[in-house]
């Protein structure tokens, strides 16, 4: 269960209005890294977590931080859009610095939400449950996570300078801050996961090691005429990866099997049942006109 | 440019036919994690990766070898459907063993693919273009690759042990092995951009860290009640994230402005407009039948 | 700012596992009316309201209880998933009532979420930004909110009819009397909104009446021919609604305008350019082989 | 069975063209609460309607006219982008007027429509199957006819402020005087059904009520710290639902049990399978490079 | 402007319920090729149509027709759902003819429709404005109408092979003559534009051929191995299409350009602003725990 | 399996930048009928086709080459967008010429890919599976295939029009001229189809004429009142189609059966189930605050 306090976890005030920005911020929002997505993610990873005890707190901890970042994009959004000339009709637009307002803005920030934020990423598409991860795998989930706080941490600095603004700024560095220490403690806890003893090897999941095919678990397949992928770290010392610089195919032709006629593939029509459905085609083309 | 041989990269030939398993492995073809995405992910982030060398290279001979494992998958789908009973009716549907194989298939493998492959994930949603990530920051792109890869090898994994058939075990043993190397290659990829002096931190971008807020950055913030947070490896030794265990709110409320008068949001219509907007309605009102 | 504690608002306990269940209860979490829209739409018109006071402060507490509202439902369906023969193989299957469960099962549910509730409806479709409504307008949104939780109400009565599990239907029945109190909740801040003077008319917005079409406010077209629409009650006595039984259309027909030449509409073609871009197209014809 | 005339049922004539209005009435065409959207779920709700006679009549005649409308907006819009400047190049845009209609048009409309309509939002997004609401109970229905009929009338609204034009307010002024009409006729229709005898209580589905838990049906749970809540007219008098100012959760923890080995959970790769899996794990570690 | 009569363009009687089946028909409701696809797709061709005359006649006449193909479609799902097991609990569904009933059933046909059809397709994704194509030049246009009858009828055929309800075969015959006149119809428009002298090539758009690269387009590339590409007829006579047997890339690398410093691509990081952006990294690292 | 190379097909280098361009180009890549969707429908086509030979080989060369154009497109993308003012803050916006580029660029370019191609259309949506059709008929197939083809070429000549910069008209002057020949082979695709003898009439699939009802195989319903429908070339001569000037409807009205009480339609709570379900409400409203 939860609760919730009207102070925000950090200040969103921006210092002017800017119709333009409150666009651009959308995607931190509802884009596929934006805080819907670390909010959901999170929360289904912690009520799907199978081990009560500090890792599923961390989860909860953190899930529970970033429903709050959702809102103080969100009061951000509403507050750029103050005094937005959303209504400017056509005439209007031909004043160039209202134009270029216009043109950047958000139509259904102002036409469907009334002049506050989108549950959408900056081009208008809804966020949709797809974009999370949560897959009961936590040495899985903790890397999907830390990769997601990367890109995160990454659209936010690519934010932080398309504005002058100080309070936007403001709020976005406690953001960047926040987005710096997640991507920490994703990866202290892929460590931990390790020093547990709950994982031996960095790779997910940790098992059907002697199943898999140990002859195709070390090598990468040159396949693209770049001379230079075989000079990587990764193909150098111990733990070096083979380049298999002149693969070929183990398989044979990828030939499909002959379809069931009942469901009129051009194979099935022509060579099977020749003498009947296409007797009957032969005729009912008599038929037509 | 891309050049095709009929020759799959490795065998996809079942025992039997399994109309029912081959609904599964659409997750491995069109799923957020399947063959398509990494595909296309890693495509995108060869023909925008910024510096040549060893680094494309490597991403393009991955991606271009993704290609083929959609092949494969397609190709293994269409012989699990041989014979499928596509087309049994109610009457038909009563025998327990038929009913049981109709009610798990994929009915559009049959209606709209005619007896083959979808670009669709289990449960028939079609694969989407937002499942990919590149942004040109190899140090966040090979985390979500590793954490894709991850993904992909744990859903495999999942599916190996859904199915007794020992032609579809040996591509998923071989699929297993593809997964492994390609965690290992972008793992290694990552140690690579550090040896080569290209990033200095695991915090990704590297960048921006004198302007984020420095107190914020190293902070778990105990939101959740679980009490076990605080005792993980994250919060101890050198590299120990701090744990505020009674955090409080840093902003103040997060009120909206007032809104444009011409938006009609309520706080306008009733305090702004009282004499005008207001008098309107009441006036509006009367004459409403 | 939010914060969490682990114990669930209500319990949410079944008697025994019910994987074919499981699917079903999808839908209450994230289908169009399930508890992430009511959970997101509450948030997004608590952040978007103008007014502090009553209005916003009963939105988020109802906002805050229905991400509670997801938690328990999550949980659930992980409880119904225990011992699920996801993995079961075809031979398996073979056994009728094994059969019944897997086909009715949700395989992401195994594959993606290893045993747990996923983001989805009941068909596997993702929870989409797209199903909440937000604008702004609080007669407007509280007519939305009373219409959600009717049919939320209304899906939750029906997957109460779908089990005998005792644990589930005590978790329904707390369910359906949130359900109900959340109508009647919206129903009355409806009527507050008019005791407080900030709605004349339940018509939304409360305003623009002198500008709209005074002919057209106050019929109905008959443009079906059931003979019975104009014998309802909204046909009768001070407020009725006249019933036009003949209409004729007001406007003249639909024509769009001649397309700009250089999108290659047929009549541009064929009509306006005929000298130019016909001629080429006749002399390219002859080139073509 | 439908019959069509080319007359529009009301005018769509632009006194001059506006391509970035254009782009904005795509919102009510194309949007979760525009004409699509109405005329899918009034024909859903005809067609699923399981009574004869008034309802399904007037529901019926409500579709009918909905698919008229689509018709006056995709005119509107074609009429709209005559002359627009659809192909001007890199060096037009540098004239501030051009670049005030280029950077707010809809490409698309351009490049995939050749200057008309799209089935789309004023953002581009398609038109989903998902925002209709069709559920066979009249009740449910005909409140969220109310309410969509309610932001559909706001959006309205909002775009007759957002133009001049003389010729489109007039088509605006029609299409919310149908607005109007149709927030009172569903209104009127709720309030039928209960002179009807078919509903007896505002809450849908009507019944369960016995079933529902007593204890829980009327009481708004204080779970965000606006302290104003409970000092709104639904708490007070006869119909007063009381305000739990200090609620405590009702449930255990939300723990997920034990997960299938089989889906490689962490909690069961570690702790039960040890001696198996892990066993497996460790001797795999050792022999991966 | 429209209107409807109650009577079905053609009957729609079941012989007896089949739950299953109700779900499979849900692909020609809202399938990419099922009836709510041409209903758009000729409207919005129709609205769009720049010709007033015979072309667009045809098209409102047969775009008219199809919303009631909608119509008669889903009053067919209706009554194969009567009676439907759709509240059988986990106790019934123990029986393997009910088992094999509520395996195969559309669970949101009850849940949420209430026994009705949905906006959907056969595995429940909804159907999308995407699906759509009206570009405003009919020879392109008439060619996807007649593509998209083509589909429709094959998806037809394939139903009526999964049924033996007389009643249902019954309309299904309705249907796959109406899907034969009419790609019969869309052909014939084809040769009328050519007729009429406004197509003169069966190239769309027929323009721009003088400028188009008059080397590349009449060879066909032989990028896969695939021997027999060659021989096909379409490398044969007059007409002959040159097959290229050995082809060469005609551009250099593909190579992406230095991108802005300010998003922080790893080369810019790296390389560009190294005495800036690498030395506050370095900074920052000593600082980070 | 697939191998690559580093250069292009055709070279992709704009004379300079141009960032609106750019965003328009994405409809190419990433559109319902750009290159994405070519690559997908032809690989998937290849991967089901049943024939072994010069059908399939066709499919496979053509669907190689066309993963080369999405690369060529993505490519020229990255150069428009070189030195593009994606940072310019709204100070800078003021300038008319920087407030241009700004209205017009895609947001998501700068923020998510960095300055790179997305993997959507121009306006964001994201690429989906459903674009694409592989039905396993090859005449349904194939003419789906020019259908695309056309799109495709109509959409390029539009953007043909749209710049005025040398290199990339060049670069679409290839993309015109290969759109031209694979219409061209598609077309001689299905004669070839004819010649075969695998298809007999032009209809598809070729079956099930006999059973297809014949009285309406041939007619045109006449539903619009366009009064020139019926003077097309296609009411003429031996293969005319029949025009139905007065049709009427050949079924009856279109009632929906009596639902399951246990859905609650309103029906069923009404009439059937009245002394139980209505006393229960009744009943329940007395207790109802």
């Amino acid at each position: 269960m939860f609760r919730h306090t009207k102070l925000l976890q950090f200040e969103a005030k921006p210092e002017k209005p800017d119709a333009v920005y409150a666009r651009k911020l959308q995607e931190l929002i509802g884009g596929a890294y934006g805080e819907m997505t670390v909010t959901m993610q999170y929360l289904f990873q912690g009520w799907n977590c199978r081990m009560e005890g500090k890792y599923k707190d961390l989860i909860m901890d953190t899930a529970t931080e970033e429903i709050g970042h959702v809102e103080m994009l969100a009061t951000m959004v509403a507050r750029l859009l103050e005094g937005a000339p959303a209504t400017a009709t056509a005439e209007a637009v031909k004043d160039p610095v209202m134009a270029a307002v216009l043109g950047g803005m958000d139509p259904q920030q102002a036409i469907v939400a009334g002049g506050g934020a989108m549950p959408n990423n900056a081009q208008g598409v809804p966020w949709m449950g797809s974009y999370i991860v949560a897959s009961g795998n936590l040495l899985a989930d903790f890397r999907a996570n830390a990769a997601a706080e990367a890109q995160g941490r990454l659209q936010t600095a690519r934010l932080y300078n398309m504005t002058d603004d100080p309070g936007v700024k403001e709020m976005l560095k406690f953001n960047l801050a926040r987005d710096t220490v997640h991507q920490k403690q994703w990866l202290a806890a892929i460590a931990e996961l390790e020093a547990d003893g709950l994982e031996d090897t960095p790779i997910a999941p940790n098992t059907l090691f002697d199943e898999e095919d140990q002859t195709h678990n070390n090598t990468i397949w040159h396949l693209s005429d770049g001379p230079d992928g075989a000079s990587g770290g990764w193909s150098k010392g111990e733990q070096a990866i083979e380049y298999l610089m002149e693969p070929k195919p183990l398989g044979g032709p990828g030939t499909a099997p002959k379809p069931d006629p009942a469901l009129y593939g051009t194979y099935s029509a022509a060579k099977d049942a020749a003498g009947t459905v296409k007797g009957k085609a032969k005729e009912a083309k008599n038929k037509l006109k």
